[in-house]
C-alpha cells in the first residue's frame, strides 16, 4: 500500500509536468550528495534541501515504483540511476540546435546539458558567415544538410532557437529529418505530428510565473 | 456551481505551476486572436489551437472567477485583461539582469518580455570591459551599484544569468537590494527568504521533460 492510493507503480498513465520537473530537481540534489561522498539520504533531508515536503518526494517517486530501504532511506547512487532511467537520461541523446544567435550560443555554452546526457552535435543556421565555423566546438551547417547530418549523427532531438516567424518551418524540417522530440524556445505554439513530442520554453512565461507568485503572496497572508 | 467542485473563485489557495503556465499560453493565443481582429472565441476554439481540452481551459479559469458569456463564449480582450490581472502583468515590472554573457545577451534581445509587461532596465556584471556599455540599449553597471540602481528604477524582479558558483551570492545581493522575486537560470537551487519568490529555469530540466516524453510515449501504446 503506497501513500498515493490512486497510483500504481511503473504504469504508463500520464504524469504531470510538475512531477517530472521535480524528478529533475531530486536528481540534481542527489548528484550533489554523491559528489560530497554521501552514501545514504532521506526524503526529509532531500525535502529540506529543496524546499519541498518529504511526503511530496515519496509521492512523486511512488509514481514510478518502490525506492529506498526501511530504516536506511535512499542510497543516492541507486536513486540517481533510477531517476535517470525514468527520465530517459540513462541513455545519451544527440540533439541538433537550429539558430546560432545569442540564445543558440548560450545554449551551446551551457554545461548542464552534457552533464545530464544531452549532446548538441550540430548547429544549423542560414547565415553564410556562420556556416563552416564552430561554436563551442560544435560545427555550424546550412539547413539543407539537416536530413543527412541528422541521419549520420543519430540526432533524436531538435532545439528550435530561431525567431517566432521561422519556428514552424524549422520544426517541420526537424520532423522530416526524423527527430522524436523538439525543445522550442520561440514564443509561438508549433504544430507537430502526435508522434513527435514537444516541450516549449517561453521565457516570458517563466517571468509570468514569478509575477504571479509575487502578486499572490503579497495579497494573501 | 462551477465544473470543478473543489475550487472557489479568487481564493488565495495554492494553484499549481502547470495551471499558471497554461494561463500564459491562453494569453498568447488570445493576443493572436485580437491581432487577427476577432471579437469572440470559445474554450473549444482555444483548446483546438493549443492542443488542450476545452474542459481543461474552463477548469483552469474557474480557479480565478467566472469568465465568458453563455451562448457567446469569451471576448478575447476582456479575457486578456482578466488573465493579465491574475498573472500580475496588468502592471509593469522593472527587472534587473545580472550576468552579461551569451545567455544575458539573449535575454536582453528577447522581445517577449516587453510584450508581456516586463522591462529589463539594468544589467550588472563584473567584467570591466562591459561596464559603461549598453547591450540592446540597456546600460551595464558594476554589481556594487545594484542597491542604488534598484531603488532609483523601482526594480522588483531580478534575473540571475551567472555561472552556478556565483548564483547564491548574486541572489543574496538582489534580496538585499529589495527585489521581490528572482528568476534563476543557474543550474543550482538558491536559498531565499520566504518573502522573496523564486522561479528556477534549468534548461537541462526542459530537455529532461522532452526525453521523458519521448521514452514514455515510445514505450506505451
Amino acid at each position: 500500500m503506497s501513500e498515493s492510493a490512486e497510483k500504481n507503480s511503473s504504469s504508463a498513465e500520464p504524469v504531470s509536468k510538475a512531477v517530472v520537473s521535480r524528478l529533475s530537481l531530486y536528481l540534481r540534489e542527489l548528484q550533489h550528495l554523491v559528489r560530497d561522498g554521501r552514501e545514504t539520504t532521506s526524503s526529509s533531508e532531500l525535502g529540506a534541501l529543496l524546499g519541498v515536503t518529504d511526503a511530496q518526494i515519496r509521492k512523486d517517486l511512488a509514481n514510478f515504483g518502490q525506492f529506498g530501504y526501511p530504516g536506511i532511506g535512499y542510497r543516492p547512487d541507486e536513486l540517481i540511476a533510477a531517476i535517470k532511467r525514468i527520465l530517459g537520461t540513462d541513455q545519451h541523446w544527440h540533439a541538433a540546435l537550429v539558430g546560432a544567435g545569442n540564445l543558440g550560443r548560450a545554449l551551446l555554452g551551457y554545461k548542464g546539458f552534457r552533464q545530464q546526457g544531452f549532446r548538441l552535435v550540430a548547429v544549423f543556421d542560414n547565415d553564410a558567415s556562420k556556416i563552416g565555423t564552430r561554436i563551442e566546438d560544435v560545427p555550424v551547417y546550412p539547413m539543407d544538410r539537416l536530413p543527412e547530418i541528422a541521419r549520420d549523427h543519430t540526432i533524436r532531438l531538435g532545439i528550435v532557437a530561431v525567431p517566432a516567424a521561422a519556428a514552424q518551418e524549422v520544426a517541420d524540417r526537424l520532423v522530416q529529418a526524423g527527430v522524436e522530440g523538439i525543445l522550442n524556445f520561440a514564443p509561438v505554439t508549433i504544430r507537430l505530428p502526435k508522434t513527435v513530442q514537444q516541450v516549449g520554453v517561453d521565457l516570458a512565461i517563466e517571468l509570468e510565473q514569478l509575477s504571479f507568485a509575487v502578486v499572490r503572496c503579497g495579497q494573501s497572508g
